[in-house]
């Protein structure tokens, strides 16, 4: 089996990233993406660790508007608000869950669709399910798409599976391998046989977030897997996929970690600059 | 084979109708949709005629805007605008294709989301995307779902295949049918062997547009085959199956015409009153 590391693809689009931004530079523009953080939760500071270290190593800034957990509907609008009208933000991320007193899908509807760069909006719900070559598509489905760019595979003509129906990974994964011509087949916790339909596939998505649920049985000869999990199982990260049994068995696997995660934020920098390069 | 016709569906759908219309007359309201329609297009006049007969068999309201084939951007946008502002008017159908002068794709997001009762905006294709149970699905993927449900037939850890990828069946048809826990596999032109997909489906909904491309070789006995399609082939309508084929191998199967093309106006009602409800 050939192992696709997430890292080699982060660099291609650091490059690219690089080449565009001195574009931008000579119009006095630095992609810049405003974080609103509501209290200090550990995932989220972690992912926003990663994301400033990642904008930082191309010089794209990162701005952090922290509100505490207290803090009202009202104020969190007007925050966001401010970042739409800010013409030096070029996109904007907003962590959730939010504390349960803030009407969530409210609030997340505020923010322009322009700078929603994680797709968050119904708007880029809209485009993400159209394919039609507008608005951001959600970052670590996208990232997947840059994985098999990156490593040249060509979809057309082939078997999917997607496992998973979320609106973050399962979903616009789907739309997005469909437009690039494969047949996707969308499996979820409802499928009655998800071994036997995995095992007819060229290629398997694995975004369910159980820990290494696709097994040797799941598997044939020569796929291409690509896990999209992110799980905890005893302190240690692990993937949705057994990778054991995949290097037994498929033709091109990529790990976890060290995978699809390493190039998400890579895909929000992306985001960012396409949305600097539209103003 | 049992034959699975579309006029039980309209029936049950219009007894429903009339009791909510009961309803909503002690509040002097009385579902109405506008038609805007630009020009004397022969497939747009028919399309009328239809929905006109179905609204007025149980008392609903059509109202129709006839603007000439050289209308204005800017008049047909007033229209529209007047539409959305009339609180009389609860649902609006948009004729399409517009002529090439017009930017149909700006128009058509003038619609309101509330009144837009056949899902040509953004926001309804990000509510069926997310299958979130707000918005307005459109019509003929949503008539493959009421024939579905009249005829009792539980969708939970099915095998279903659609064939065409477009915005108006295709993709919606294959949220809603995974919403109802259905495993959808998505075929279209780039599919390798569409038969040898659909062979291993428990039900087959055809929406390719492409006559009688459904054979006995797709079919395996005991299938449920739903024909989305609407062709004329030498002068007279036929659907995307072979339905003497069907008749030899499926369990249950849609009729064209007769079938599932017969319930669309009906839905086209339905999301009418829904929208007058929700005054």
């Amino acid at each position: 089996m050939e192992e696709w590391r997430g890292m080699p693809v982060v660099k291609a689009i650091a490059e690219d990233v690089t080449a565009r931004m001195e574009v931008l530079a000579k119009k006095d523009i630095v992609p810049t993406l405003a974080v609103v953080r509501v209290g200090e939760r550990e995932d989220d500071l972690s992912y926003e660790r990663g994301l400033t270290k990642r904008f930082d190593s191309v010089g794209a800034k990162v701005v952090v508007k922290v509100l505490p957990v207290d803090v009202s509907e009202e104020e969190l609008a007007r925050v966001i608000t401010e970042c739409n009208e800010d013409k030096d933000i070029h996109g904007i991320l907003l962590f959730r869950p939010l504390p349960k007193h803030i009407n969530e899908k409210a609030v997340t509807e505020l923010v322009s669709a322009r700078k929603d760069v994680d797709c968050m909006t119904l708007t880029n719900f809209a485009h993400t399910f159209a394919q039609d070559g507008q608005g951001h598509e959600p970052c670590t489905a996208q990232a997947v798409m840059e994985m098999l760019k990156f490593y040249g595979y060509d979809l057309t003509g082939k078997k999917a599976v997607v496992i998973g129906r979320s609106m973050v990974v399962g979903k616009p994964l789907s739309m997005m391998l469909q437009k690039k011509n494969a047949t996707v087949t969308m499996c979820h916790t409802k499928t009655v046989d998800v071994a036997e339909v995995c095992r007819d596939a060229d290629i398997i998505c694995a975004a369910a977030g159980v820990p290494k649920m696709v097994t040797s049985d799941y598997m044939s000869e020569g796929q291409v897997i690509i896990d999209v999990g992110i799980n905890v199982v005893d302190g240690a990260l692990c993937g949705d996929v057994d990778y054991e049994a995949a290097k037994e068995k498929a033709a091109y696997a990529t790990p976890v970690p060290g995978g699809v995660g390493t190039v998400t934020t890579s895909v929000l920098l992306l985001h960012t600059v396409k949305s600097a390069e539209e103003v």
